[in-house]
């Protein structure tokens, strides 16, 4: 077992989580839920498609919702670059590497560069959106947990070695990763200033785990369960309130009316300086939460599919179920 | 079915549910977790018993735990009366009516009745107690929870009309009811301004099911659970956090180390006026949590034993086990 | 200096602060205010009147505004009775005490009662209200600090002596007070279950200083001022945030748009035992706040005339200027 | 006027505002303030000097105190750079630019670089320091404020412009800036991921104005205030709580016990992409609180001075006084 290796000479600059695409059958309930639950503003909505916002965020959205008959999926997950020129960068670097990269037209967001990792997960890039006010200070149009913005991703991966080591490539630095059976089966990795901008868990995948977004504290992240119970979006609350284990975060996990799973959680620490070194956790030991009733078996086993990438199973036979041995871990 | 009606020229006057004596196997242990996470202050201790109150109390114990070597249990619910004068009626009053009552020496406490309600419960009042500092503003002192103060009382008995009526004779006024089958399974009693001093649920009994302390706000709650996690405590939290329906409070259900239940929970509503009237509620239409995942089984099912008192059956033949009906009432 | 001795069997029973009437220049602009910042509820309103509740009050209004052309006065401060029956009792005790009471019909109130204190203050009472549902679960429709409840008023009188000592013949109870050369300059009086239903303070009177309402905890009432703030309220902050001392709450004093003033405040401690004898606070050994900036002089020299009521000078001469001694005590 | 232009390609990386070094004149009191009120942990301590850190601190100091039996002074403010070959670039490019620098050796730090701004501000920098573990999630052993980590400093300078263009070549870059009479007066410099780790205003200086902690929420900076009002330190209370406008955050201000000022403020927003250009804001369009009281005149005259650094004038003549036209932009 190694660990990826960053490379803290990247080839272009990616500098943070920033937004995802989601498919929804029922926009109206979907605009609902995030609204008055989750707090986001929206930026922009027609009949097809809704751009929503934290309300500290000026870049015009985090979080795309569209229109489907179908099955909801996530169509893609996004990060910025520093500069347009990183994403010209990008392009050449991953063309060369045999992962076509292809320049697309997105509405709100400049040049955006689409490519697909290698283990399946459907990325999207672009270093400028358009910019709105930001609406943190705007307490009298808070709703629900006024998140703030958007944290990270985590998504299930079969090999989670494999997924981390291709974006330890291209920067990311790894906070913390977890060990069972001499395997790396989960994985936090960052470019921004605190330990997450892209999580893995190994799980039969790529699939789409859950987005977090960040609440002001814990208040915020009460208020919206209580305005879940007064709107009917009671049921939505899947996991939490707890507090994950290894200095992570207090916790709520809600799915939203299409079954996406949206994480609220406290700004996490900074995490910065080249002393932070990765740390190990063995799942076996007891990576437990520091409260908070154990987690429902949807937690560990739902996720949403990506558009038209195919699921692989587990590379490795895990010598427990792996919601028995994420039960344990319960990280994200 | 028909609800007890309040006497609202009581023979004496109860004015609050005041204090209650658990037993425990490690004192120690218990000091630990009713200190630290509860965050009672110790008003006086010995090698056998310790009194415990709340930051806000002056009264000098709402909580005595004294050593045992055998089954932890609850040796008696108490309240205050107001003046000594209602101590002398109450005696007189519960000898007529063939419960026989009597005077005993508390250490703390003014002069102090013991007399066994007809379900069975050991219940003590007493007009005075030695008055100790308000510590509610040493904000440097407060630890965990920093409880402010005990609020009510849960009592499961065989029959809830019964146990009601009792105490509704003795002023007691009903907040809420719950009704299955045409029955009372359910109520909350007050004769403080708030919507219960003394709650009973329909059960094999009298057992002691909780005795609540109230906190300041969510995040106080919040902070027990985060010290619980620290201090090797997180598995006594039992169920929660969540919010009962019908208006009542946010909650948090911890056992302590000898499996006594108590629960954190905000301040209650204000209840004073005669125009407020006894809320009926339909237990199997669904009387739910406004959030919160379901309680567990325990919850439902374990309680602390009265010293000496023998458990009854229920009275009625539920139509449904307790623990599936009272999953839908959820009260307390 | 003798502190008036409370009746503990009144010749009726009061139980709470309960309501108040204050007249408005501008209606739109003071439901603003109360609605967005104070966060209470509108349970009717006319051209001419608005009726207000916190949004944990079942009773249909606690704050009625009235429109004026005037000077904004205080019209009325009201408390409630327990039972139709004590506001026939109490007609027959202030007649025959030199007090002319009589039965007056107000909307949405059971029979109700004014009469005008010995010190010229206005009062109403009532025993039953109209009753409309609790909001405090409804989280998504709080604004602002979402106030709970109406707690308390502040009156200035020429003679907290004797204004307190008329209160206590009906059955107030005195918390604390307040000394200045052995002259009492301060008094909180309670009926209901916390230290404060009424307080006194000397200075010219009588006038209305402040009527406070319940938030759950600080965070609601800083809500309330970044609304505020951006609701271009934000000189409507006079005094705090800060923490009284003594024991007492945090606060925070607004002035409405047509000056009357506001405090929010936390739930008090709970005041029930008779053990609780009256805490005496010498003013000039420094009854100061726990923490906060100085109130500004309006504070202590700014009030609401009563309808009607004119105002007497102070009866002793004080030592020092009222308001630096009070600058002392802070109190409220 | 115009706005200095940030350099992009910085000659070296430097990573955030890290670290302070300031003296007292009683170690012991200064001990109980930072430690009780402000909540930071002892990472060491000797008779002459206390090393503090945030509790989520990794980095073993954010805090030096030395012991001084002079005016307290502030020795230093430090930065980090990215890695170790940074500080070797960054000598020669100080050296190189006519700016002496040296390397020193500072206990728990590794190489460590000392070079003087040209305004006078002594300066040091270090890639490495002791690590130590997080504490933030060990609540019960939280106390005060529990402050998180360093956030930024503020540093009073004659001429903003050259100081902030010093700053912006080596890669800062500007959130916010303040203009009078078409002068840069104010200007909010950053390097990691937040509006701020280095904010200068236009008086005599350089003089150090404050160094900001982070608090995860209102209540939090609450208790800071309500500990110090229980410890003795009531009186170190300067200004706030208030809300800073220009979508800043919360604050509150207290002077240590050598007269040291330490803001603390809640997380600021996140700031990162290419998209945020600086702001601009008008002083005399009254770049005004959201909410809070106007700070005290010493806010805005008294400053801690730098070790051995001679004070200059400001280079403008101010068109009114510092405090009038800073008491509009109440920055920081």
């Amino acid at each position: 077992m190694s660990l990826p290796q960053t490379n803290f000479r990247p080839p272009f600059n990616i500098t943070r989580a920033s937004h995802l695409v989601l498919t929804s059958r029922d926009l109206a309930k979907a605009r609902d839920f995030y609204t008055e639950v989750i707090g986001l503003k929206v930026s922009d909505e027609t009949a097809i498609t809704i751009h929503l916002r934290g309300v500290e965020e000026r870049a015009h959205h985090s979080l795309t919702l569209k229109k489907t008959k179908d099955e909801p999926e996530c169509e893609r997950i996004g990060f910025r670059m520093f500069e347009e020129d990183d994403l010209e960068k990008a392009k050449a670097h991953f063309d060369a590497n045999g992962l076509p990269a292809k320049f697309v037209n997105v509405p709100f967001q400049g040049r955006t560069l689409h490519v697909t990792a290698p283990d399946g997960t459907p990325l999207e890039f672009c270093a400028r959106m358009k910019m709105l006010p930001r609406l943190h200070t705007a307490t009298h149009e808070h709703k629900g947990a006024a998140a703030l913005r958007l944290d990270h991703f985590q998504v299930l991966v079969p090999d989670v070695t494999r997924s981390a080591a291709f974006h330890a490539a291209l920067g990311f630095r790894v906070s913390d990763y977890y060990v069972a059976d001499e395997r790396i089966v989960g994985a936090f990795l960052y470019r921004k200033n605190n330990p997450h901008d892209l999580v893995f868990f190994e799980r039969p995948g790529p699939r789409f785990h859950h987005a977090a977004y960040v609440v002001r504290s814990v208040p915020e992240a009460i208020r919206a369960l209580e305005v879940a119970g007064n709107l009917g979006f009671a049921d939505r609350l899947e996991n939490g309130p707890g507090h994950h284990g290894q200095g992570h975060a207090f916790y709520v996990y809600l799915r939203d009316p299409d079954g996406h799973r949206i994480e609220l959680t406290l700004d996490a620490v900074q995490m910065i300086d080249i002393d932070e070194e990765p740390v190990r956790h063995e799942v076996n030991a007891g990576a437990a939460n520091l409260w908070g009733a154990s987690p429902p078996r949807s937690w560990f086993e739902e996720a949403t599919m990506f558009s038209g990438v195919k699921v692989a199973a587990q590379s490795a036979k895990p010598s427990a179920s792996p919601a028995d041995r994420a039960r344990r871990a319960r990280s994200g």
